[in-house]
């Protein structure tokens, strides 16, 4: 597909006159940039509705415009480019991985470390098993083409990815900040897991699978995973060493940022370069980069990292969105499926229930081991936690819609009708799962955790009220989003006062903290161990309101 | 060469085995966005030197490589993807001209405008009509291969091209206002001028040019200049109206950066949509942006999107200098010519030559009649200026290899010798101008404007010096770069007393303000005429300490 992204890019040089089919990309992206715009002012507009998100917004709007392209140009086409696995995999993917690694509550996302593996790994693998032998023996008595035991067993994977980007714009991370971080950090443990398993159901003949073949799919997961960390890790380390070193904010903010941005995406590249997970490693790297580079900047920098990430990321979710919303309506796709609509509804529905099978199947139990090794009864997760984790995780989005165009329309057998089946399949369960169950999820939210049990936001205003206190731990350091990382927030959680009520299960944490503040931090920096850089007035003056904790 | 690109983006997908092919253009990703932050290392190390720049440590770096690939691949390659048009109009150009005009010193560049227009107009159409006729005179004699009219003529565009992003460069905003202002300014202008003569040497019939067909030309200059200008404004007023009338501040940085971003995007692209000049498009647009759009924002936002775009350009630049580098040493294009290398060095340095002195012919010249309209002694252009201003213009770059690439290599005839020493000698002169006349343009600024005259810097600092305030009508507000647009620097003149000093030449621009103050500013905001936005701590911290001025 790597020539499709040419439509996108038609040579739209200043100097010649355009051929006709150059003036058209132009055309089509002047029209997506507008569209963009657009969804950007009606989200706004929209967003004190609680049932409406950008994500949702960004796909209606595609829907629209994809069926206004279709009427206008005679049912021929519905969408303004081609779908390619490189625009999403190297362009819009990256950005918004890194922010979320970026902007993360760590605290909360280290302190449910084990459980977001055991989701994220273990869960994917029972999620897989499930839907493909359900696949297999549904499908099987259907009828619906000439699929084997590699397309099933694919159909498993694609339907295992859950969408952490549309994650991200369903759940909020400052209401349901354990919510958040457990379905979120899946997502994107999620990823590396469907990486392995799709690679696998591709490479592997999996019909003579034998006892050394699972073990070295389950030391080729190990590997993939610690990499993938260790390579995201030592970038943003680098990135904290140069910065530090250097001390690029002596003359240049834009310096310092243009680096950040460059290391972190040169993470993404190296990882795709040693075939590991590039989203673990980006994740990685900007978890790295908030806790050790973010404090070695000035305070400009500071700012403008923040926001532009945060901006960038925003840009590629609405892409994504707006774009799915217009091949939804891809004339072609559904052309092999006309005279059977009812076939490919039927199977349509036989996933999407699938999905919720297989994603009960992994929450539930996972959850009660999880629930086995904690003493603390306030760590434990709630049953109805549970369910929310199981719905907010059911979407599927980009992720899979890649993978599927990957698995059935290689070497060009698209015509195929099992694969026109499963591709329509495909993007009706993006569509249905994003929409449907993306609108019910914030008020699930708020029927399930009502604001007087879900105290989250209140925690940090409130954070001696006897009655609420035992959130409290569950929260770790619930900051305002604007002031993470670092400045004011976790002055609220004294460190010694957090350690002594949560001491059984957060001694690593402890230890952790030790080793950071006498090690890490002076040698790569980090709060409190960077001097002051002196800059301009407004620099300063915002210095001098917010003195800088020691250690914290 | 759209296909080319092809090349940077392939097939990258987490999903599946790479091609060897695929794996190599992953490859040489890397190996781009490493020496990017290369570059950024180094160029700050080598910050202190007056010789160095960054654009000079870019071409150094990528000539290096350039020279390591060739070597390692045995004299095959020297590039790590091969040059696109596209990559460059699309891509890299956008964000560096529309940062330019965002960062602008808004009042200097205005105040400046009709020497502006003569200098980019007249004086390009006068460098082409030099270069040309000396071109044809030479190259006649010297049998340097089968070119025909349009050839020559297009060389004479082709050099004409100033480098506005060497200029940005080499120039500072800060210490040599009136250059940069003047010098920059030109370079936009020019585009616009480069881009109708190249066109009409591509579809007119020039051996038989009539009255009626240069009264055309010069009419489609003025439409051009016009129209784009217009759209750039439009645009940029479009996004203050939004964002004042619908406040995104109330909730969300991101969305108002992203806007912005989106919107500067949108002008260039529908310029590029109207065959208009994206460059002056995108130029207008910063300008208005930072004059209106950019106070209607939230303090973080200001913060954010004054770095990013810095960023952003900063970025695009050294990528730009890094390819011309490396794409110096291609093996193909001096395969041609490696039969006569002494006739393809004597045409780069008489084009090199037609260059100086079609660049003169126009700088003294048309510096003569705009100090004759000039009745204040203070504001015309001294002689050591205007060496400067003939000097820094010199360089060609990225927009010269473009035109160049584009003329000579349509329809694969680069096979052709004339057209094969023609390419040569372009990247030598793109190369020997940036590296030599860049390298000594910083000691010639100190040279022939020494701290004592060059007394920019000290004016915002000293403006009441009696020695030198004659220089202050000359450098109009001079602020902080990070200050402007607007917070605290326009103080320092309080325009009344600024309106008083220069009143004779600047009535027109005292009749803006009131206008800007009157119509303007209460419709699409800008300073003084926003609601403070209650915003974060640290925000309202900032505001507090910088009371915002009425209206200035």
């Amino acid at each position: 597909m790597g020539v499709d992204l040419g439509l996108l890019v038609g040579r739209m040089n200043n100097t010649t006159t355009l051929s006709a089919s150059e003036y058209g990309a132009v055309v089509n992206m002047n029209l997506f940039v507008a569209l963009l715009c657009a969804c950007i002012v009606i989200g706004h507009l929209l967003e004190e509705s609680k049932w409406m998100n950008e994500s949702i917004t960004a796909l209606v709007i595609g829907l629209c415009t994809g069926a206004i392209i279709l009427l206008s140009t005679g049912g021929r086409n519905s969408h303004l480019f081609v779908f390619s696995e490189d625009l999403f995999f190297i362009y819009l993917l990256p950005p918004i991985i890194f922010n979320a690694g970026f902007q993360v509550k760590k605290k909360q996302f280290f302190r449910n470390f084990m459980t977001i593996v055991l989701f994220g790994a273990v869960g994917t693998v029972i999620s897989f098993t499930v839907i493909s032998i359900g696949a297999i023996q549904i499908f099987k008595r259907m009828n619906v083409g000439s699929l084997d035991l590699g397309d099933f067993l694919a159909l498993g994977a694609i339907f295992s990815a859950t969408d952490s980007v549309c994650t991200l714009q369903v759940l909020n991370q400052d209401e349901t900040p354990l919510l958040y971080s457990l379905v979120f950090g899946e997502g994107v443990v999620n990823d590396a897991t469907s990486v392995v398993i799709f690679n696998a159901v591709q490479h592997f003949d999996l019909s003579r699978i034998t006892t050394s073949d699972a073990f070295n799919l389950i030391g080729n997961f190990f590997y993939l995973f610690v990499t993938s960390t260790a390579l995201g890790i030592g970038a943003g380390l680098l990135s904290a060493y140069v910065i530090k070193r250097l001390y690029f904010g002596r003359h240049s903010t834009d310096r310092e940022v243009a680096i950040m941005i460059l290391m972190a995406y040169l993470s993404y590249m190296l990882a795709e370069l040693f075939y590991l997970s590039g989203i673990l490693t980006v994740f990685f790297c900007g978890i790295v980069m908030s806790h050790y580079t973010w404090h070695n900047v000035t305070e400009k920098s500071r700012v403008t990292t923040k926001h532009a990430f945060a901006t960038l990321s925003f840009i590629s979710e609405l892409f994504i969105f707006l774009y799915v919303g217009m091949d939804a309506l891809d004339i072609e796709k559904w052309h092999f499926v006309r005279d059977s609509p009812g076939k490919s509804l039927g199977v349509s529905s036989i996933l999407l229930g699938l999905v919720l099978v297989g994603r009960g199947c992994f929450v539930f139990p996972l959850s009660y081991l999880s629930n086995l090794t904690k003493n603390n009864e306030r760590e434990k997760i709630t049953f109805r936690q549970q369910v929310l984790i199981w719905w907010a995780g059911l979407m599927r989005g980009a992720v899979s819609m890649a993978l599927a165009y990957n698995q059935f329309t290689r070497s060009g057998h698209t015509e195929l009708h099992g694969n026109a089946i499963m591709i329509t399949s495909t993007i009706t369960i993006v569509l249905f799962s994003t929409v449907v169950f993306g609108l019910i999820t914030k008020p699930l939210v708020k029927l399930l955790l009502p604001p007087s049990t879900n105290m989250s936001r209140m925690a940090s205003s409130e954070p001696t009220t006897p009655g609420r206190s035992f959130i409290a731990p569950l929260l770790g350091n619930v900051q305002d989003p604007e002031a993470e990382p670092g400045q004011n927030g976790s002055g609220l959680y004294p460190s010694h006062l957090r350690v002594l009520l949560a001491k059984p299960s957060h001694t690593v944490h402890y230890y952790w903290r030790k080793f950071d503040d006498a090690f890490m931090r002076p040698v790569f920096g980090g709060r409190g161990f960077v001097p002051y850089a002196p800059g301009t007035p407004t620099e300063q003056s915002v210095h001098n309101l917010i003195p800088e904790e020691s250690s914290s």
